[in-house]
């Protein structure tokens, strides 16, 4: 009869060692968030799928997770051919999904509520989002995001704002990251100072290998998209821009100065670059032309974040939108938001292990149990211990000594206290300090005070 | 092509407003969960359907949402009959459901988890479950369970803490409450020593109603039931037990006492009040011998916990339960917990407006924003602002200030800082508290500080 118990692959239980880390992440990212005058919301796990389905492209509808309808679902698919395939007649037994990320269902949300929301609007959300992709190595089914967003206003502080939050976020989780800056404008302006301007996307997807398969294939890659050989040359001196940001811009903006859109892209750059740095970021900030992330989505700046000691991949992007909402009926409304990757950053963090002290216990005393008469004297004392604001919990069972130590051992709880029957008559308590092994015996009126701190 | 946007009914969308009050909650529970050593654990939305069917009845196992398989899932459905209908071809076409309560995933967890986890295990739980249940006022189809348990100990100080919980979890919300308490062992002795000990379930389902019916149209039910006139007036002076908890209890010790389980539990009972309430709790702790929560489940002390303040049902359950694992092939595990209705508990904070002022308000100070010059100048208060803790924004758009203090007001910001021209040349700040009008001008230094407390 019994089962063997499992969960569906690609989803993950987590201990309470692993949650106090993740809250950690996700503490630290919600007060910076907090701090920048960002506001939550959350939004259903279940969406309709008129709102999901076509907002991620062919594949992306493949990847939603859909509810099947409730009760009888069988009658959708009465007088329906089989031979349409799985795709076509989902409709017909399906009209929920599982949220696939964060950006769609928010912009639903600020058309539905439109009329409630002061603009600029400057919302966070951290849930968790369901993909039905393949599973693999730090690819899970269900993993969180946690998103930034403005939208309602064009002004480039807000992509300076985003920059400082990336930055101080990383700083307090102390991870050395590396923030790359682009520009969609640049990219679309590159695409026409080369004569190609019909082959953006062409272009940004063979550049965007550059660091992984060199500036040959890359070429490769661009004659066999069609480009012709007087746009890859026109190409190579752009892609070998160097030396500091300022300087990167600089040849970058006489690269494009043919075209307009090219140098408004390069102008923004430079706001952002120069207002950054002036109220001193701790990261760096590198102008990367081959960043293309998203490209379908975003229209201004783009943003892409990685850590400098694991090899890892993008751990938080970002970028300016302008059509957010229009798919929703409410057209022109500019945006721009970026998104912590947290199982990654999760990743990162324990590869280096980077979690506080405080993240490895919960407990900070145990009261041992020898039987009622010192188990009601512990639970005074323990209540006002909680009352002070210090954890504390009494072992439930009169159990063998040995038993309880173990449990406060395997639990990393740093204090035992033990009320056993000469500290009752004593009225003391003798407190084990467990990584340093030391006892001392105290007054119980003295224990509060001793372990408050 | 523009879609009108909405979301599935019974869901919700929070609002930043909704989500202060609804994190009040949950940060409120938590730190009392973590104050008496609970440890948070997280599992997946989706859970096979194999670990979900059949646990919580026939109406529950339709009450599930079930997930439609990835891909081809028309497939399952070859060679099936479609007379066999709805519920019984599901498992053709789907393997996977959302989780319907936070019970029995974790119950899994145990099992799957047993060599990892220490016992006694204390772990708390708060995410969404999900039910396609009717939605009406009050009742939604994704909903927070916020469930602290212990399992791996019978010993009945765990009841004595969960009851300590709740008391200050409320007392903490501010919210006055009645905790109701009885024992399965109790409503099985009731049954066995009026002579229908078989009749325990029939009951307990009609003297739940106690309350609502009154003892006349309960005694009819219980003949419909088919309880003996006997029996009936045997339980007659059970019900009418009265007078305070301690005395109330000694009546049901003799009336019970032909009974071994029923006296087991009025021992039971005895122990966990004492307990209680030599460590004094502030809600009134009732002996209701007509409470029967979760019969076929709770097999020790059952709890629920009304608002006095407010008509709202149940905000607040559990009790012990003795097989919690053994579905999933780990029996003899026993265990005792108690999940916090949120949803409910919400309603009851907005009926009484109890937030306190912090909920009402994210930014601490919003800066107005008269041009590139003005904005880098507060860029930089606003860095230090934030360094010091103090949440700060800057106003994006160099809007009209009309629109500027629209919206701090909307948003109930409390402070609005203006650095104009003037401010610039002479170093200042003005700052507006916009709850009283009153305005002053500080050094630009001196900001900080002011803002600080």
């Amino acid at each position: 009869m019994a089962q063997k118990p499992s969960i569906p692959k690609g989803s993950r239980d987590f201990s309470p060692v692993e949650m106090a880390r993740r809250n950690y992440i996700f503490n630290t990212i919600r007060e910076v968030f907090a701090l920048f005058g960002y506001r939550q919301i959350e939004t259903p796990a279940m969406e309709n799928l008129s709102t999901l389905m076509g907002k991620y492209g062919e594949e992306g509808d493949k990847l939603l997770f859909k509810i099947l309808n409730s009760g009888e679902w069988l009658r959708g698919l009465e007088g329906k051919d089989p031979g349409e395939g799985s795709a076509r007649l989902t409709s017909a037994v399906s009209e929920k999904g599982l949220r696939y990320d964060l950006t769609v269902p928010f912009a639903r949300f600020v058309v539905q509520h439109r009329g409630e929301i002061q603009f600029p609007f400057r919302r966070f959300q951290i849930q968790p989002v369901w993909r039905a992709d393949r599973p693999q190595k730090g690819r899970y089914r269900e993993f969180y995001q946690c998103d930034a967003d403005v939208v309602g206003s064009g002004s480039l502080y807000n992509e300076v704002e985003l920059l400082q939050m990336i930055d101080e976020v990383f700083a307090r989780l102390r991870v050395n990251v590396a923030i790359k800056l682009n520009n969609r404008k640049v990219l679309a302006g590159i695409a026409e100072v080369i004569g190609a301007p019909d082959k953006i996307v062409d272009i940004t997807v063979a550049i965007d290998k550059l660091d992984k398969i060199g500036m040959e294939a890359v070429n490769a890659e661009l004659a066999e998209r069609g480009l012709s050989a007087e746009s890859i040359a026109a190409l190579a001196p752009i892609l070998a821009i160097g030396g500091t940001t300022q300087e990167r811009l600089a040849q970058l903006g006489e690269l494009l100065k043919d075209s307009e859109t090219g140098s408004l892209g390069v102008r923004e750059l430079e706001f952002v670059c120069a207002r950054s740095s002036e109220l001193g970021l701790r990261a760096p900030l590198d102008l990367d032309v081959s960043l293309a992330r998203g490209l379908n989505y975003y229209t201004g700046c783009i943003i892409e974040v990685k850590a400098l000691d694991v090899e890892i991949g993008s751990i938080t992007g970002g970028g300016r939108y302008d059509n957010l909402t229009g798919v929703f009926g409410m057209p022109g409304v500019s945006g721009v938001g970026i998104s912590f990757g947290a199982d990654r950053i999760y990743d990162v963090l324990n590869a280096l292990d980077l979690y506080p002290d405080s993240t490895q216990r919960a407990t900070t005393v145990m009261f041992t149990n020898f039987g009622d008469k010192e188990a009601a004297a512990s639970l005074r004392l323990i209540k006002e211990l909680r009352g002070a604001g210090v954890a504390a919990e009494l072992y439930p069972d009169a159990a063998k000594m040995k038993k309880q130590m173990a449990y406060a051992n395997a639990l990393s709880i740093p204090y035992v206290a033990i009320i056993g029957e000469s500290e009752l008559q004593a009225g003391t308590v003798t407190l084990k300090n467990m990584e340093s092994g030391e006892q001392q015996t105290l007054p119980a009126s003295a224990v509060v005070e001793a372990l408050k701190k």
